[in-house]
């Protein structure tokens, strides 16, 4: 297999509203989409920046991954996501090369995406989503 | 100004030929280039996936920026770089704005580019790249 793209830079913020403006400032981004997701306790922003996109997310509690994060390591890059065409024959191939997987089944992410994340042991410290379209 | 796109992630690895043997294996990753950076004190693998792009970096010694962030992070994402047509106008715009600047001049990156970092402090703890083809 090979990943078709990055399909998106997540990252770790304290104040949406704020980051929003700096990077629409900085680097020109336009947002994309927003949208609460209460099952991962986090409200997300979907910037584009050229042809590339960064995700925004900010946590709903401090109990909650994006959260606990945050307390341990402060903003920053949290996740980076490959597009990939067949995310279930994906999830597949790695699980029986042994690859850690959080996710072994797609599950419904942003924007109706269907997406499901390696565990960073398994990509050297990189927390790794594999998205495909819905 | 906007960004044309994300140019590359790049990751701080402590071993760099495992790292390059995961990524070909679990995201098909395909070698573009390999080069030592004495300068900056890292040797850089470039990889390709699919149109996506992600720099491997590994110290060449402890007492560097990627030796010292690999001791107080542990392995992960390093920083991420944005292509964008005019770098010195961009940095110029940039310090007009008061965005704190690692490099208020381009200076010589990887394969010959012309690059620049924006602090992590002006990007919400992202440290961050401007890229311009050389």
């Amino acid at each position: 297999m090979a990943a078709r793209s990055i399909h998106h830079i997540g990252v770790a913020v304290g104040d949406l509203d704020e980051a929003v403006s700096t990077y629409e400032r900085v680097l020109g981004a336009a947002v994309e989409a927003r949208e609460t997701i209460a099952s991962q306790g986090a409200e997300a922003v979907a910037l584009l920046i050229g042809g590339g996109r960064v995700e925004l997310l900010a946590p709903l509690d401090d109990d909650t991954p994006v959260g606990r994060f945050l307390a341990r390591r402060g903003p920053g890059m949290h996740h980076v996501a490959y597009e990939v065409d067949d995310l279930r024959a994906e999830l597949a191939r790695l699980d029986s090369e042994g690859v850690e997987l959080v996710d072994r089944e797609p599950r419904t992410g942003l924007y109706g995406l269907q997406v499901a994340f390696i565990h960073p042991d398994a990509v050297h410290g990189v927390l790794t989503e594999l998205v495909t379209r819905g």
